[in-house]
């Protein structure tokens, strides 16, 4: 059985619930203390906050995004959280990207794509880090044919440090990110959904306006992963450069959603309910501030 | 209280017991069938596997690399094999690589080098990816001053796909490798340990013969991981023109050590001390091969 890619799911979903993609980068420290108190462990208490978010938030987002090193600090028993985060947002019929920019070539590689397309980890969509070379970016495809994943690669970051190598021009005029985008190309040319993307996308930070709208006119086949919203300093207007006609990519928000209880007044006796409250009221307001710029679908 | 920095230790242990790094990218198939049979798990058999092996090599390899994939793709009962492979070599006394080739930034690198350097996966040394830039490298700094650890950063590694972006060369004649080593350089003159080298190294693959030397005379003050001996087509020649004398570097061999075994005559009934004996073996081949490259150390 051949399933369905995980970039054509994704498109859908972002045609029906908007570009909203939220990070679960779940610190314990994101956590209300009230609930850090009840629990019977750190990771139990992220677990039991995520879970609260995914109940709030799941008909708004797009999809999540949950990034392993927040639990890896957490040892074995983070790790478990991990997996579970993932099952229990995707047993809610949401798509979940495992962030963890792993970069590795051959059986190494398969290894990594077992565990998270198919293993204790399964998620929709991993990250992945090209300095190796596309024989690290390769392996992963077999995988997720089988599963129906997707991955989406590192092109354009958007910390301030993507400015080191990346931005290197080279000799032909190109940037080294536009280097690894135009691999990127042949592959979802290759390896495509029937929504007009690749089965791999590219990560494609929000926060440098400039070059935007290129990026987004030169690699019409990538789907994009945004980072660099909110809290790093993109705003929608940047978001929806990278956008391609109201699809084509999903804008990622992480401390801005899930930890939007701190600001509200009161917040003292806040519980895991009120900041599932504040993140769906976060995520439902930057859903329409993009939706907003992409001509007026709200 | 500060702790003697990984890489001083690399350099005495290099001294005193030769350049090899024994690879435990420990797949279950590298497990002898008897052992397998016996253990409750694949996990059990492989962290049998590895004290096997480490008990068997200790004197004869500088170091240990434990490929983090392996293990993930077991999932958490594999991640404790991890865990517990990495605490076991160290309890020896022994230096561990762990290569997890991550590459992020701020809280997220600092949950990683946390999670690596004093953590449940405590190592003396990781590996990381610089395609973000180097502010996914210099976040592990405070963290490896903490706990003496040190880290590995890609640099010019020794597959094929190398050479889809690490070759690329910039406009001002400098490949994309050399850039990565020159701010890999800074890195090193700003935080140093007291052998001539950086706290922070890099991972230069011994695969290409042409530029060895050259890379060896311009990054000087790098410590160098150099995988692609043996399996991958590296030799002890190659090796070497990538030593500083006789020292600033060690050799990783994961398959032709761990899988010796099964090239030796009656290899149908072999248990873990047999393939420990066959991987002393090979190691001290290499081992002995390399040192008589560097000059006549044998």
């Amino acid at each position: 059985m051949v399933n369905t890619p995980a970039v054509d799911l994704l498109f859908d979903s972002v045609a029906s619930k908007g570009h909203v993609c939220v990070g679960l980068d779940t610190s314990p420290d994101y956590v209300p203390k009230t609930e850090m108190q009840k629990a019977p462990s750190a990771a139990q208490a992220v677990l039991a906050f995520n879970t609260a978010l995914i109940d709030a938030t799941s008909d708004v987002a797009a999809c999540y995004k949950v990034q392993i090193a927040y639990y890896e600090e957490m040892g074995l028993e983070g790790l478990a959280a991990y997996a579970k985060t993932i099952e229990y947002a995707r047993k809610k019929g949401c798509l979940v990207i495992a962030d963890i920019k792993r970069g590795d070539i051959a059986d190494t590689a398969r290894c990594y794509a077992k565990a998270h397309f198919s293993g204790a980890f399964k998620a929709d969509f991993v990250t992945l880090s090209p300095y190796m070379g596309m024989d690290s970016v390769e392996p992963w495809i077999s995988e997720a044919q089988n599963s129906g994943g997707g991955a989406f690669v590192l092109m354009r970051t958007s910390n301030p440090g993507m400015k080191d190598f990346q931005y290197l021009e080279t000799t032909d005029g190109k940037k080294l990110y536009n280097k690894v985008g135009d691999k990127l190309t042949e592959l979802a040319c290759k390896y495509a959904g029937k929504k007009g993307y690749g089965l791999f996308g590219a990560v494609v930070g929000c926060t440098e306006r400039q070059e935007a709208s290129d990026i987004r006119k030169n690699y019409p086949n990538l789907f994009f992963l945004i980072p660099g919203y909110g809290t790093q300093g993109g705003g929608a207007q940047d978001a929806a450069l990278l956008l391609r006609e109201g699809n084509g990519g999903v804008v990622n928000a992480s401390r801005s959603i899930i930890t939007a209880w701190q600001k509200e007044n009161n917040n003292e006796n806040a519980d895991n309910a009120f900041a599932a409250q504040s993140a769906r009221k976060a995520a439902i307001k930057m859903r329409d501030e993009i939706l907003h710029e992409t001509n007026g679908r709200t």
